[in-house]
């Protein structure tokens, strides 16, 4: 989701393909495509996304190098990593979830009533991963993550609504990621008609800039097996 | 220690007074300093570093707000918080101790042999912060901080010393402030001397900077009670 972000201001076309998780590796192994890490026993990790360009015909892992291998690739779209920002931007990157990670066992316990990949629903059944919460439980990581954003707006640049002010950078695609899977999960909710009035509407107007600009996403391919 | 790394660069004369670790709230309400967060049981807590400003009759408290004054109200001096950079800057700054904490234990078990104010040991003691490592867990503990460096060096900009390159900023005064106490603990052993060589030297030239520049402390004077 955050490099979609990268692409639609960069005015680069795209098609998605969703995978689900017991693919990935297979998929990404067939393909060619580098591990991101190691897995604890030693073998390579391989994790989405994971970019095809077929002007290069080069196939690229890990959200940061995505994004840093576009803004080298096409020079002449907008920089998401201003040379100088480097290490500023990728420790955004990596501190985000501890930074802003207060909703991530609600969002857990909310996937059994979303959109879901059905075989990924069951994989995070088996590993244990969804909890349940009480509704006070909810509220208070909800009030946790507002606080959490308050802090960060309070350091962002105000004329915003980009983490470095006028200028959108990696830090906003790390942030609209994270934002565009709450609305995916609770669009229609009152938590997330608040949250866009949250620090002075400052997420309505990241979205706002998003929309405004073409669509670039080509067809909605969807590779499920 | 990472403000005066600030000050330092910024050519602005000041004078340091240490405090013991009981004596920071006494001392912090009398002088009337703002506290910069709150207690588990909700009282005001004060913390170390604050400064007092003669030239403006000014305390302020908190590393990123003392630098962030420091900028508006001389800035004719060196500016270590670009704008645009502010919230990325402050997110470093918070995720340091997560990025680069691997040292902290060993740091804490060589408390009592080093030049730390007596009533300051008592107090770690008393807290159980102490801890004894054996020397393979040591071993291990620096090789995990310098794998951190590592990381990080490989997203900063190649040209150095500094995170933002050639610019220097409030992200090299966090670094500093925390490969000063590694200095003042390890000054004459192989594991600093080491350390130096690390990254290409890229930390012997961090230090290298700061020590071409004019000293600017008045006074060591020390204020122990």
């Amino acid at each position: 989701v955050s490099f979609s972000f990268a692409l639609r201001f960069k005015g680069l076309a795209y098609k998605t393909h969703w995978l689900g998780y017991a693919d990935i590796e297979p998929v990404a192994k067939s393909l060619g495509v580098t591990p991101t890490g190691t897995k604890p026993d030693g073998t390579p990790r391989y994790t989405i996304p994971f970019i095809y360009d077929s002007t290069t015909n080069k196939f690229v892992s890990n959200s940061f190098d995505i994004i840093e291998y576009l803004d080298s690739t096409y020079p002449n779209t907008v920089t998401f990593i201003p040379p100088e920002t480097r290490l500023l931007q990728n420790v955004f990157e990596q501190s985000q979830s501890t930074l802003l990670g207060q909703l991530d066992p609600v969002f857990r316990s909310h996937f059994p009533n979303s959109k879901i990949l059905p075989q990924n629903l069951k994989l995070v059944q088996s590993l244990g991963l969804l909890s349940t919460l009480t509704k006070e439980e909810e509220k208070e990581a909800w009030k946790k993550f507002k606080n959490a954003l308050d802090e960060l707006s309070k350091f962002a640049k105000d004329e915003g609504p980009f983490v470095m002010g006028k200028k959108v950078s990696a830090a906003d695609a790390v942030l609209f990621g994270r934002l565009a899977c709450y609305r995916w999960m609770w669009e229609e909710t009152d938590e997330w008609k608040d949250l866009m009035t949250w620090q002075g509407g400052r997420w309505r107007r990241l979205f706002e800039a998003y929309e405004s600009l073409p669509q670039v996403e080509k067809c909605d391919e969807y590779e499920v097996e």
